[in-house]
Formats: C-alpha cells, sequence, structure tokens
C-alpha cells in the first residue's frame, strides 16, 4: 500500500508529550486563577454563522478569517473570544444574571502568513465582566490585579502592566484640536515603541495636518516620566479628559489596595490599543527583559460589548492572554521549568510472574490512592523496562518477582535516587506520596 | 443602526453557566481519571491538510466532513481522534515511547442531519494505548476496567460493559463456511438490537445466500446465555476461534483482577462494532435502564493504526466516550446532580462603604486562602445584590459596613441555612472553607 507522509500544518501548534503536559499545567493554573476571582468558565462553538460573526464588518482580521460553506450555510471560525462573548451575551441575556463574569480559554484561528512563532490557530485565554447599562470602575482595577495574580503564579517575574485611559487621550485630542482626527492619532501612536517619536511625530504633521507644535507637546506628555502629575496641569478645560484621569487615578489607587506591587505595573500614556471599541482603561502587559516579544496580556474598558446584536447598553472590561503564543516564547527563551514532573505515571509496575493478577491487585490499590499508576507487561527484557520509565521520566518504579508475591511485598525503586527498598504495599503508597509531596513546587515558569 | 439576530448555529452545543459548569466536572473527572492509569494528555489541530485526514479515503463519514480551501490548501475539521492520534504517532514516531498511552479530550465535526440530541461539533474523550509491534493481551482488559471506574466515579451506577472478540466471531465464520462474506454479515449482526433475529436471518438468507440452518446456528450460539460454556463446544477445530476464546477467557479473567463486578461486563458475543479497523477485543456500553441511548463509550483492538502513513506495525487499544451526546442524555434524563455547587464564587462581598479598599483587601485574604471570591461594587441596592448572590447560588455573603470596618469585622451569611455572624475575617474564612468542604463530595450523576 502506498502511504501518505503524514505531516501537521504550518501555523497549527503540536506538542510532544511532555511539552503538552507543560502547557496544560499552565491551562490549568488559568483556569484556577481565573475561578478564583469569581469568573464562571464558557464555551462556545468554534464554527458560527459568517453573517453572525462578522456583524461588526470590516476589519484588518477579515481577509485572515476561515471562511467556507457547508450545504447553504456561510460559517466562519471564530477568530478571537469577544465576538462569541457578545453572541453569547445578547442570545442568553434574559438567562443570565449581571455582572456577568466570565472566562473562557479556547482555540482561535487567524489564517496569517506562515512565519517562526505565528500561529494560525492559537489558544486565547479571555476574561471579561460585563454590566448590564453600567459597571462599576473597581472592576477595571480587579481586571490588571488578576493579571498580576495569575503571572505571578506563572513563575513570571519580570514583568510589567502599562496603564492608560482612552477618555485621557480622547480629551488631550479635545484639548490639542485634534478631535477629528481621533483614530488616526491613536493608530498612530500605538507605532511609537516601534518607530520612534521622530516618525510618529512625521506621520502626525505630514499626514494628518497636525502642526509640528502640537505634536511635540502631545509627544513631550506622552512620554514624561511622571504622568499623573503631568496631566494635572490640565484638568480644568475639558469634561472628558478630566473624568478619564479621575479614572486613572482611581484604578491606580485600588490597584494598590489589591496588593499590585509598584514596580508591576506603570501608567504609560502612549499605550492606546488600536481597536475603536475600547472607551476607558486600556491595558498592555510586557515582559520587561524581553520587550521585542510586545504584548502578553492587553485589553480595556469598552461601553458597548454587543451594539451589533443588541440597543441594550453593555459596558466591560477584559483582557486576553496569547497562550500559544506565550508558551512558544517561553519554550523558545528556556523559560519553561522543565524541572517539574511531567512524566504520564508516578509510578511503573513491572511484574515479573506469568500471572499478573498480583501486579494489577497492586496496580488498583495505587490508583485507589491517587497514585498515577502504569502497567508494563509486555514482553520485554527488564533492562528496556526500565529505560522506558527513564525515557519518560517516571520517578518510581516497583518490580514484582515470585519472591514480593510469595513474601506480599513489593520491592519499590527511586529511579531519581536510585534507592531501592522491599516492603509492603501501603509502605510503598506512603513512600511515594510522601515523596512526591516533598519534591512538588515550583512554578511552570523559571527564569 | 439595524442588529443582526444573535443565533447559534444548530448542532452545536452552547451551555448556560450553571450547565457548563457541571460539563467542566465531567471533563474534569475523566481527566483524573485517565490521568491515574498514566494517559498522557494530547492536543491536536482541529484542522488537517485534507489528504492527510482523508488517506484512508471513502467510508461513510466522507459526505459529513468540513471541508473548505484556503488559499491554495484543501482543509478539513477533524471528524474523530483516532486518524489524527495516527497522524502524531507516524509523524513523531521516533521522539515517542512506546507503548504509547495517550488521552484527548476534544472537539470533533461531522456534518450531520440536524435533529434533537444530533450534534455536528461535539467533544470526545479518548483513551488509546500504542504498541511498537507488539501490545500485550492485558492492555484489551484494562482499558474496560478504565471505563468501570470511570463511568462509577461520575455517579453512573446501571452500567454495562459487553465484550467480544473480533477473532471469535472471524472464526466462527470461518467454522460456518461464512468467511467470504465476513464484513457483509458482522454488519448485518450489528444491527441485531436494532431489527432482531429474524429480519436479520432474513438478510443473512436472502442478501448473502448463508443456508437457514447455518444462520439459525449462528443467531442461537451468539444469543445464548452462557457464551464462553457455548464457545467451548467449538474449539479445535479453527487456529483463528481458539486463539480468540482464549484471549476472551483472559480478559474476563484479568477484569475480575481489575476489580470490575460481574454485574457491570458481559461476554456478548453479537457485538461486532462495524468497523473494518478492529481485529481483537471489542467493547460496547449501555446504561442498562435506558438501553434506547446506545453505546456510550465503544472501541476496541486493532492491529495497524496508522497504516495508511507508515509501514511500522503499530497495534493498541482504545476507546471513545461521545462526552457530548452523553451530556445532553443525562440532561435530558434529569441525571445531571444539580445539588453540586454550580456558583462561580464561593463568596459575594457586599461594601457599603464609600471607599473600597477595605473590602478589597478582604476579598484579597479570602483569595490568597483559596475562596473564589466576587466583589459586587455596583451601584445597587442592598436587595438587589442579595438577589444576585441567589440567582447565582453563591453561598455565601460577606456585609461590610462601616460598623465592621471600624471594630475590624465582617458580617457572614451563610445564604443556605439564613444564619448571619460577626466576626474576624480569619474566622469568617475558616467558616467558609470547614462548611464547604463539609458540603463537598457527590458526583456529577445521579442516578
Amino acid at each position: 500500500m502506498s502511504k501518505m507522509k503524514p505531516r501537521t500544518l504550518s501555523g497549527f501548534m503540536e506538542l510532544l508529550p511532555a511539552r503538552q503536559v507543560q502547557f496544560d499545567r499552565m491551562v490549568e493554573l488559568l483556569r484556577r486563577s481565573y475561578s478564583l476571582y469569581g469568573f464562571t468558565p464558557l464555551d462556545t462553538p468554534l464554527i458560527e454563522a459568517s453573517e453572525v460573526l462578522l456583524a461588526k464588518g470590516g476589519g484588518e482580521t477579515e481577509k485572515q478569517i476561515y471562511r467556507f460553506t457547508k450545504g447553504d450555510t456561510d460559517l466562519s471560525l471564530r477568530f478571537d473570544l469577544t465576538v462569541p462573548l457578545a453572541k453569547y451575551v445578547a442570545l442568553h441575556y434574559d438567562q443570565l444574571t449581571f455582572p456577568f463574569r466570565r472566562f473562557q480559554i479556547g482555540k482561535v484561528y487567524r489564517g496569517e502568513r506562515a512565519q517562526r512563532g505565528r500561529f494560525r490557530e492559537f489558544y486565547q485565554a479571555d476574561i471579561d465582566v460585563i454590566g448590564d447599562g453600567a459597571l462599576d470602575i473597581v472592576n477595571e482595577a480587579e481586571i490588571p490585579s488578576i493579571i498580576y495574580k495569575t503571572f505571578t503564579a506563572l513563575g513570571l517575574k519580570h514583568f510589567k502592566i502599562r496603564i492608560n485611559n482612552r477618555k485621557v487621550l480622547g480629551g488631550l485630542f479635545e484639548l490639542l484640536g485634534l478631535s477629528e482626527h481621533t483614530s488616526d492619532v491613536l493608530r498612530t501612536l500605538d507605532k511609537l515603541e516601534k518607530i520612534g517619536p521622530a516618525k510618529v511625530t512625521e506621520i502626525l504633521t505630514d499626514d494628518f495636518a497636525v502642526s509640528a507644535d502640537t505634536a511635540h507637546r502631545l509627544l513631550n506628555l506622552l512620554t514624561t516620566d511622571d504622568p499623573m502629575a503631568a496631566l494635572e496641569a490640565f484638568t480644568g478645560q475639558s469634561v472628558l479628559f478630566d473624568q478619564g484621569v479621575g479614572e486613572l487615578s482611581t484604578v491606580v489607587k485600588y490597584l494598590t489596595a489589591f496588593g499590585v506591587p509598584k514596580d508591576h505595573f506603570m501608567v504609560d500614556l502612549t499605550i492606546a490599543r488600536g481597536l475603536d471599541y475600547y472607551t476607558g482603561t486600556v491595558y498592555e502587559t510586557v515582559m520587561t527583559d524581553h520587550p521585542e516579544v510586545g504584548s502578553i496580556c492587553s485589553g480595556g474598558r469598552y461601553d458597548n460589548l454587543a451594539e451589533y446584536y443588541t440597543d441594550r447598553k453593555l459596558p466591560g472590561v477584559g483582557i486576553s492572554i496569547g497562550l500559544t503564543r506565550l508558551f512558544f516564547v517561553l519554550e523558545d527563551q528556556g523559560l519553561l521549568n522543565d524541572d517539574l514532573l511531567t512524566a504520564p505515571a508516578d509510578v511503573l509496575i513491572l511484574p515479573m510472574t506469568e500471572d499478573l493478577s498480583h501486579a494489577i491487585t497492586l496496580a488498583t490499590a495505587m490508583r485507589d490512592y491517587g497514585i498515577r499508576t502504569q502497567l508494563h507487561c509486555e514482553k520485554k527484557k527488564f533492562k528496556q523496562k526500565l529505560s522506558y520509565a527513564d525515557k519518560m521520566k517516571i520517578p518510581f518504579a516497583v518490580f514484582l518477582g515470585e519472591d514480593e508475591v510469595t513474601a506480599n511485598q513489593v520491592t519499590l525503586k527511586d529511579l531519581t535516587t536510585g534507592q531501592q527498598v522491599t516492603c509492603s504495599t501501603e509502605e510503598a503508597i506512603l513512600h511515594i506520596a510522601n515523596t512526591l509531596a516533598m519534591r512538588a513546587g515550583g512554578t511552570p515558569i523559571r527564569e
């Protein structure tokens, strides 16, 4: 029979077993972290009707979308978790209770050009709080505190959450007479870090007819060392601006109450977030040792989550972690903690008798105690079986020969230390459990 | 602005929050159960190159497949987790260690005709053990023992695992001179339960020229009350048959060693599993109180997992649970245990002071202890906030007014019993933790 060469599509992450365990451990930690803050898990279809998913229309992502027909139906794969959330909330509004706090960790699809570290199928890990008509400002401070706790729990040490407020920017543009060009200026400012202040000034003056003096004042203000003090000088002239400065102050104040240390967040007036729908606080998070990676967690406050589906005003605030990309970067930089157990089993039982009943009974006893146990009953040499345990990094092996069966004992070998004891099943179970508990600990990321 | 009516495609399950928690709890339990047996988690792309995914070609499922192009690439969504496993093992063969034991819980896609309880996007939960060249028979007994443990852990009480062996059937066909029609006869026998013995006899005699006497002997044997004894009478005439009977006896013997009670499994010679690639033990699992549901967990032994991708012989054994359908049936039959906590938070904090710092500090303390905590800081009446906790079924509320803040205390209300105490933060935390621990327990399914 002629064979088809197996392959995985480029841009689609597929991990080897040990890496998969590390990835799953990060997902599990995110789930636990989000749950501590009272977010409910959500799962929505990967496929939606195109007219529903693309109700907003246009946008840069449209040509990246996986869109196709099945029968007469025009379908699309979701490209983020926000649009499905908007649909979900609008559709199930009557059965939900607000504020509605949900987390969702799932795959999304974007047909980007294939290049190293760019994925077409990737996990996003989102949290959002949605209000019905109104949503208190405290949520805008709680969200970055969740980012802080989550990244810290993952083991990330050198990161900084950058915070800004779109009303501050909008108010500034008002004061500087730039209101007409708000979107263009925002989009230009978003490139500040990438292209530098000179180039930004050039675009503002050349393309959007901003005066050189105004561009200069704007950039000076945005890149000052003490932004809150600098903003103070402009208050009292624009309602929008004053409101933004008030919100920013409140968020900073509550962030401290939430226990976020000063070196893990900063007000950065250059953070704009290109997306149109942010209306208040916006966030980006950078790994301070790896600024080239860009933002690993972004989001913000919006006033109308579901405006394409409903007249109801549903303001919210949320953030999204690009988990697949983050994992790729961590692996690439050698930041994954390879000391944590990645073996699928805690113990490998090697029966050395013809009849396997005793080995099976032993395996059942260990599993009942919660020890992850694998029986190795294949017809292989003893040495090969030990090498199997070694390759899989299984921490313990149990040998069960005629002698052990007769004496109602087992021989337990700690494959990390090489120590070997012959003891009762109960003693073996306790020894494994205690040793694993002692060796446990450590975070998925090491820096 | 004109609104797009939000909708979710038919055949795509989308759960409300409390149901989602119940679904996730089942998934979590499956993951834990599979892990106890030393299976490693796997995640593969939902999209594969069509030529790779459909290398086997033909088949009933082909027209159900979601297939489309993006750019020049012919893509398909996976329709099961077995083909991606075959691809994975063939592709990464050099980096895997055998026996390779993996579990995978993920969505698959089949464009079936929409009808109640039929899904186009659904979760499968699979386990497989893959050997390199050979695989011991003990694996064929361990797999149904995992099914038993898993369903029992879920809370299912009335189920039975039906076991057969394809070699027994193949050998019987040899003995009865039916070898030419093996596939046809197998496919016909698969319908036995649905259409009854008379109709099966009719198909065998009319369509496949089986003599009435042979059809009669076959059906008598397959439906006998003591199949192992009935098989004994035919031994010594066919190598294949004897091998099959030997395997079946071994599996039954080890199943008892694995602790599977007699009333949870039976040898059922009518189980054929239509798929061509099973070669040894085959399984089906039925809910004995709901036989109309059909098999909720099926699988078996195969000799060549990846024959379309590699010349290597990779025998394996595995099973698959159709999780979305099972969940739908359980919900439909009222078998989901609604007594288990589905609230996203254990406690709702209601600050009654202007400054929220104390409430935030309290929330942080509770979260640090592992209590899932939500702050309710919206501008709502006290009664509305309590009604929010009630609707969400959050078990505890904490009131934090000026009096409490001054006295460095909190008022804790148990929303299940109505009891209210004013105490220190530490006492409140311990009270919540202890009460929740006492109330925990119970399985996701109640029968």
